[in-house]
């Protein structure tokens, strides 16, 4: 099976899981829920659960040990979007084409629904595995990831930064927070709950943060390069807000050469692993993609 | 020592611990930092930490068991009160007669503080006990009681109830939400850290609960008759945005007499324990509070 249709079935199995996960539609007294499951379901690429399948059997356990976990990561990715998307943050009204969560509920609906979706993830990954030092664990690896140190955190350098001019260490900082923590996260519950070594765990903690900074790398050339309909927003829309991005400070074709230097990086964290054909890929998509 | 003392002293370890574990402000790029202290320190009576704490005692435990436990349910508390004060939700400029966090900083700042302060209570909650276990089943408290069956759900029924004629049971359910869960969680980990066995923890969480809808019943009427200055808030406030209320609902002392009929079923919940007079008195307070 190649990557994309390995990735496809990964992603059918969290879609599935999610909808069994997610609370009910019941009347209008349940519109909440309705804003969660519209905020998840049905589209995206569930590349960080994906992730969290493919490290788990990385390390000689099965994917299904970390469905849960993997579920858990993309509630939070889902609840940091609905939040930047604000009008208070990055007010933008289409989200993958779609309109943003405030525009097709209302913004009070669309705070409440990101809190209620991150309470839901940690009250998942506080039973994702039989054992419950795995989900301890894997609670604090999501604590740390989304919080000052991780994707908040991130979100918050990412506007102050907006107009200032900013150097590439910061640049790398930024990323590390706002795209790499989560990365990093999925790869290490994925490892913790398939039954990985500490060391096992770092290593590939280790690849899912430089991936995640490939992965950003990308996205920040796609906003450059992109047609409007493949990104789902207007191209160019990181200048117009002024946010400092590779591209701004290495040019399109040396912020590409960054990217293939840190992917290079992260491939050296899958030496060892003998089932890591999945996690090589994907640094290979998430650096090549088009959207 | 009185209540009121004790209640100070409690109030003024959770102050200590709270200042040390807030990460710290260093410079125009930790403005995130210096929103999640202002929204938290220095003021606000500390009553549901002093409750865990208690109840920790209560089972035969120390006070010590429960501090950091009780600290995330306060961090907990103070995240809702940011994202409930947005101009999206209740709108508020004032919060205990101060700016609030998004009239104070800016609105991007008070969402992602927020957002900040609930990452960082579940890290704590994740190790707020050298028992694992006992860590993780805190963590399952605190998410249950902050999601869509908690806090966040609570103020979105809330939110659907405004402008509607609401029944008193649909108003128990908000209020159980809005405001008993976070109570009866702050019960429920205090007498886990305390090592409390199954059945002392369910008592203990009954206990919270019903003292959490007596506090609430008790906020209902002093938003109608509390002075603004006592407040922090204009009075009648609640009957400006049309909320069904328990004056709304049994007038101003038959809301007395509901709050009275709460506080004695949540009494019999203390039934069995040696050392409840701090919860037994924060009953009474939580009733008959003038602020």
């Amino acid at each position: 099976m190649g990557f994309e249709s390995e990735l496809k079935a990964y992603a059918e199995r969290v879609e599935s899981k999610l909808r069994e996960l997610l609370p009910p539609v019941e009347d209008d007294a349940t519109l909440l829920h309705a804003a969660m499951r519209y905020a998840t379901l049905g589209n995206g690429k569930r590349l960080r659960p994906g992730l969290a399948m493919a490290c788990a059997e990385a390390v000689g356990g099965s994917s299904e040990d970390a469905l849960v976990a993997g579920c858990a990561i993309e509630l939070v990715h889902c609840f940091s979007l609905i939040h930047d998307d604000l009008p208070a943050i990055d007010n933008d009204d289409l989200r993958r084409g779609q309109p943003t969560v405030h525009r097709k509920f209302d913004e009070a609906t669309a705070i409440l629904a990101g809190d209620a979706l991150f309470a839901l993830s940690f009250e998942l990954m506080g039973r994702c595995h039989p054992d419950p030092v795995r989900s301890l664990q894997c609670v604090q690896i999501l604590a740390r990831a989304s919080g000052v140190t991780g994707l908040v955190g991130g979100e918050m350098l990412d506007i102050w930064a907006e107009g200032k001019q900013v150097d590439a260490d910061t640049l790398v900082v930024i990323h590390q927070r706002k795209t790499s923590a989560l990365f990093q996260a999925a790869c290490e519950v994925g490892a913790t709950t398939g039954g990985g070594t500490p060391a096992q765990i770092q290593s590939l903690g280790s690849f899912g943060s430089l991936l995640g900074l490939a992965f950003q790398i990308a996205d920040d050339v796609l906003n450059e390069t992109g047609a409007p309909d493949q990104l789902g927003k207007a191209a160019g829309s990181d200048r117009l807000r002024e946010k400092t991005t590779y591209p701004a400070l290495f040019g399109l074709e040396g912020a590409m050469n960054e990217g293939r230097k840190v992917a290079e990086k992260a491939q050296e964290h899958l030496k060892g692993f003998e089932n890591a054909y999945f996690l090589a890929e994907t640094l290979q998509f998430s650096l090549f993609r088009d959207r």
